[in-house]
């Protein structure tokens, strides 16, 4: 697929302009339909695409390509396929949705109208069962707000910072797809001016503005992925809302990093855009400010201009964008982050995720988190019900919105969406 | 199965004395047989006991036990049957091995030969593959030690670390089984009285004597697992060495936590020992120096007293047994682990790894890892063949083992075993 044809593709469902989902993205989710069956899926406008029962009418071949990819339950297995046979498919899919006398049109109506599903009758899941989360900490300015309010100007940025893309490791049980409700979450907690904590429900309740890669399969435990090589081992991207408890986590991460003030959620959303379907969107990110050892130098365009945005929804009322930042803003690209993840010879497996870490840019208001955009409680966010936030209350609703748009083409990725229900009677 | 019965268990299976595994102790394992088939094992004396052909010869049943269970790759299905099960299973096993005229007499001697089959002749796997693992940081003595080498005596403790179980999220991927040999891992280290990072294969190498427990199915994302109910989503315990890059984790770990100095690998026992064979070895822990949260109370005898060592083996020398410490001085035990994990609602599949942190005991003899052994180079540890160690060296072996003893009782976990290889060529 070469750039120069995007301008011409147009598929024969009807797709109306600056819809997220046009020919050329093809994302990758897994659905559930009215029947109770889940397939790996795609989507065109407004309809939803059953792979499995597309591979059964013969239409979808590629080499590898058996049924148990796709009607499956994850896309792990999937995505653990060759490379090559992600491309094949792809080509096929803009083949049979571009040209009207490329096979479907062949099939009797039923079968067609199993295929091709109204995407209000299908229900998206959860695309991929990570093995592995890591979160990264990438973006600079979110790094330097944190460390502002917390450490003082002076020591911003830890000394380790520029040197490398620092992350953790987070949970990969409590990930959930977008439109899964979440309760505030319990834990100790130490009121201000005490000394110990008390048990309560979080009130300090934040989300954080982040995009994930899913990996493919890596090498065995013990062999390092080159930075030069390591968007081959890059599937493709979703939205990702690593909600965070403000007040647990500042009590707990102490010398071991982040726990449970992150591991009661985290949002993804549903559909996967791929690496190809982004490559018209490649640009550069920011110039290193130090220079950087051998294994984490790059060059050119190794990142992809993705607008980013918030909204806060409170339960009566309508959304208010709070953020607007870009992928673009990230200090450290993908292959840095998988390259140093790997550099020791830790192993990578088909369906892991790593997350960018919150994604604020350089203006207040492109910060990714409440922590920064209400600067710690003291510039409070106003909405556009007249009501004003800190942090998230019951019953708010965040939506992540992603999309990339230039003259000819515009893709996106669709919604992270998460309600916020109230804790729970412990 | 009772504590009193303990005394009277006996194999029909020759068992010598202090073997780690006689009948009572009928601990869980994915062997690999010669024929290539893997399956659910068990083990007594030097024999391995196939589940899967002894399920199939109709010898072996339980409410909701199946083949696919049992003949599988990990231990995670089987695991995630119901406590009855399980405890049917240990019951009918006790009674096919110790009374001859229970069935296995009546199979021809073939079938017999299949499913005992000599230890030496099976391949021991991963038991399960853990979708999420957690390192606790759970031994008083260890968090003393490292507070008092790199914050000094007055601030060794952390001011959360006797409100809470502190712990941070492990690699799950690079968790590997005893026997699997591990490369020293490079990586970004600051040499002494420089400011900027150097890439150098780890020159601080270390082990961290831990032991892991193994969850069982859990909760619904939202729901706490209570701290008086949590053993009932404990299936069994592992030895566990957190191989550790102290160079590489010192540069790296501010703000975020520990993250390339650990993920390289973890070294696992391959036999869960079940919290059922270590009933009769139940203990009481410390006494909490500070009133803990209500969710953390918990009275009784919460641990168990398994004795642990430590053997450092040269490449060209014969093992010295470095550390002997013992799983009942963490202060924190696992149900307050796991009542903490759950808290804000984190939610628990069957076979995730939740490990204790580094075992050290009040005595020098009995810390953890050569960082406080050799008290961070300071006192370099002598070897039976003369040599030193402060740290790792390459082509050394690590063993840890465990053990519980009493007069009428003894049972082993086996061996967690390492080889150190040198570097890649990176």
């Amino acid at each position: 697929m070469h750039i120069r044809e995007v301008k011409n593709l147009k598929s024969w469902i009807e797709v109306s302009p600056k819809h997220p989902f046009p020919v050329y993205n093809l994302p990758y989710g897994i659905g559930l339909f009215e029947d109770g069956t889940h397939s790996a899926v795609t989507r065109i406008g407004d309809f939803i695409i059953n792979l499995s029962l597309l591979f059964q009418s013969g239409l979808l071949r590629a080499d590898g390509l058996t049924l148990k990819h796709l009607a499956a339950e994850y896309l792990n297995d999937y995505i653990a396929l060759p490379k090559a046979t992600h491309l094949a498919v792809r080509e096929r899919l803009i083949e049979l949705f571009t040209d009207t006398h490329a096979g479907l049109y062949k099939l009797d109506e039923e079968l067609k109208n199993s295929i091709l599903v109204p995407h209000e009758k299908v229900k998206m899941l959860l695309p991929v069962k990570p093995g592995d989360y890591t979160d990264f900490y990438s973006s600079k300015e979110h790094a330097t707000n944190v460390g502002i309010m917390f450490r003082g100007p002076e020591n911003a940025l830890m000394p380790n910072w520029l040197h490398m893309p620092i992350a953790y490791h987070g949970r990969s049980s409590s990930i959930v797809v977008s439109g899964t409700d979440l309760h505030r979450p319990w834990g100790q907690i130490v009121p201000p001016n005490a000394e110990n904590p008390i048990f309560s429900p979080s009130k300090q309740l934040d989300f954080e503005l982040e995009v994930a890669f899913v990996t493919r399969s890596g090498k065995p435990l013990g062999q390092p992925i080159k930075v030069d090589e390591a968007e081959e081992y890059i599937f493709g991207l979703v939205l990702f809302n690593d909600w965070s408890a403000r007040d647990i986590q500042k009590w707990e991460y102490q010398p071991l990093g982040p726990f449970l003030g992150k591991n009661f959620g985290s949002t993804i959303s549903p559909w996967i855009v791929t690496l190809e379907a982004l490559e018209p969107f490649r640009c550069a990110g920011p110039t290193p400010e130090k220079e950087l050892l051998p294994y984490l130098q790059t060059s050119g365009e190794k990142t992809f201009d993705i607008h980013l945005e918030v909204d806060i929804a409170p339960s009566d009322g309508k959304p208010t964008t709070v953020c607007r930042s870009n992928f673009k803003y990230l200090y450290w690209n993908m292959s840095q982050q998988l390259a140093h993840h790997t550099v020791n010879g830790c192993n990578i497996q088909a369906g892991d995720m790593m997350a960018s870490g919150t994604i604020s840019g350089p203006t207040p208001d492109s910060f990714g988190s409440m922590l920064e955009l209400a600067w710690k409680g003291t510039k409070p966010v106003k909405l556009e019900d007249g009501s004003e936030r800190t942090f998230i209350l019951d019953g708010d609703t965040i939506i992540i919105r992603g999309y990339c748009e230039r003259e000819d083409l515009y893709i996106g990725f669709g919604e992270a969406t998460t309600t916020i229900l109230p804790a729970i009677d412990y």
